[in-house]
């Protein structure tokens, strides 16, 4: 590099340090304004996430980028990661409490990753939070008495029994939730061994999310709606979006999301580890798209072989959808071995065919999660 | 919501609007100076990504933000999208070429995807660019005479045919090179069909790239290397990192990374297809992570059936890789139906004991990745 080269340089990268001065002070301002917006809500029991507020103001700030030459697409992303750590930031001065009569709230299970996680939200919302583990049953008798809500989210190969036996005295009025990853069965044993409000919950988010914002939580209505209707509104105030549903709608479309995905990708971990695979030459082929895939995968095992042992053993229904798919499996395998290229263009079309219009959203879906896996890249 | 209310969040959303006008003439002026360096660096034919300079301006940020009380992440993040857009814009300016002298370029199967994408940035460096394709076979004998570097880019299924019919008299200094998936096979197609320069090349990225920064291209070296290297120097130029592989070693990797995955993806998707699944209902009930797989099996059937065919029927040995996970797949699925919970948790933790550090650092990365997907949801 010549020595012009070099100094013309080094002034632009002056220029460009002072640039991003300017800009952390920005963002600083700015998650300072929004912390704002988030206490004058708070005061007034607002929800953290106004879905139409947010696509409204991103649809202006796309026309005024366009206006100056920025590109809409780079505006929009930069105030998303914004608007995350607002949500993130939001923890800190709690949330408004849409129940301050209830009496304290007993999380069976508290120990646990979602149990710390919903005891967080529930203080950090002004209840009283009390946890009972397997060590301390001692207390039971004593919390529950003046319990308002029961939270049980202990495994899952557990929870039925657990409730059977240990959760037939509460107080009349106390409401009985869980946060199982299935509903029929937890349902009906609470139903069963609780007379007063009943409601079941599926968070389906894992408890490393930073914030409820966006995320999703699955209710199923038990018995005595009116009385459990203000946790679901402050689920919301958290920022979480509830979806309601039919216990086994729910647990048939949670053998395709859950049991069988998982399965398969603790098959495709057992299979690279029995194929032996050499993980660095793997990456250093990878594309992003495989990079990711390689990380989901990878994720599993970061994770509690009990806690999976759980999901994929404790869903009925699950093994048969598990078998539907080694045969299709050993069906598309038959087209490989021989040499059946035709028939295997023809049901690729199908498929094709059947997703419709999700294909193509998919795949402009899936183009901007890789353009940040490769954002992310250092080397 | 009362008038106090409604008039304070008017008021700081006009002060939010505020900032965001600054910050939009801040990553306007951003753009304009890493611009300003793109053209010194193309004066000076340096590579447009520099990823040593990239780390140690991101690690002053992340140091400056959290003297500021702002994320450290969230800096990095910002400033990560930014360079993603700087690297798009680079294409506007073109690049410095490396070999002026170099004959016209002749790409065969041009017309692809993946020639348009290569065909475009060699013109972009100031290569004359000729493409060939089925239909005007007859311009050949007259686009070689010229030719200083051939590129075959058609499909695997028909590359080594074509390499050994068509491609036996180009000059004799002219370099032979090609961009199929595999590498073992039209390798030594290339170097039986030609006596000059041999090099063969896998860009490990889909045409839909919007750059080459950070993007990865296999190279295997073939025959006189002294004379194609200017052509790794141009990649390079375009920011993508070369990296060197044997054919076989690269064909066994490749196995695993490709066939097998597109391969299983397939069946998820034919699978989903067989079992009628809502994919509506299934996506309302997703968190993110399903979502994410989701749209990754959405994503291959939003393209071309004949090129995940060709991929999957054209490797040699990948029918045993599918084999041995279809294997894989029955003993996983013999522990669920005998219900042997044990067994499936010390498969697990072997698995996960191969994984080693690999396995947390995926869940890391998966981590941001997701946050990214849930930055994007609407509703």
């Amino acid at each position: 590099m010549n020595e012009k080269t070099t100094a013309e340089l080094e002034q632009l990268r002056g220029l460009i340090d002072g640039v991003d001065q300017e800009l952390l002070r920005l963002l600083r301002k700015r998650l300072d304004l929004v912390a704002r917006v988030g206490a004058v809500k708070h005061a007034a029991g607002l929800p953290i996430y106004a879905p139409q507020r947010e696509a409204a103001m991103l649809a202006k700030r796309r026309e005024e980028a366009g206006a100056m030459g920025v590109a809409p697409q780079l505006i929009e992303d930069i105030l998303r990661r914004l608007m995350r750590e607002s949500y993130l930031n939001e923890k800190d001065v709690g949330f408004k409490q849409i129940k301050p009569d209830l009496g304290q709230v007993v999380i069976v299970g508290g120990e646990g990753q979602l149990g710390r996680l919903f005891g967080q939200m529930l203080s950090l919302s002004g209840y009283r939070v009390e946890t009972l583990d397997k060590d301390d049953w001692q207390r039971a008798p004593d919390l529950f008495a003046g319990a308002g809500l029961v939270l049980v989210t202990v495994p899952i190969s557990v929870t039925c029994e657990l409730i059977r036996e240990k959760l037939t005295h509460l107080p009349e009025d106390c409401i009985l939730a869980d946060l199982t990853s299935i509903k029929e069965a937890p349902m009906q044993a609470m139903l069963a061994a609780h007379e007063g409000p009943v409601v079941g919950l599926h968070p389906m988010f894992g408890p490393d999310v930073g914030s409820l914002a966006k995320q999703v939580v699955v209710v199923c209505h038990g018995r005595q709606r009116q009385a459990y209707l203000w946790l679901l509104q402050q689920i919301e105030i958290w920022g979480a979006r509830v979806v309601e549903a039919e216990p086994k709608r729910h647990d048939d479309a949670m053998q395709l999301v859950q049991a069988m995905r998982h399965f398969s990708t603790f098959v495709y971990g057992l299979n690279l580890y029995k194929e032996a695979a050499d993980i660095d030459s793997l990456l250093q082929f990878s594309s992003p798209i495989y990079r990711l895939e390689l990380a989901m995968v990878g994720r599993l095992f970061a994770q509690s072989p009990e806690l999976y042992a759980d999901i994929i053993f404790a869903q009925q229904g699950s093994e048969q959808v598990i078998c539907d798919y080694l045969d299709n499996y050993r069906e598309a395998l038959e087209l490989l071995k021989t040499g059946n290229r035709e028939e295997f263009i023809a049901q690729f079309r199908r498929v094709a065919l059947w997703f419709g219009d999700f294909a193509p959203q998919f795949q402009q879906e899936s183009r901007v999660m890789l353009q940040s896996v490769n954002d992310m890249k250092c080397s």
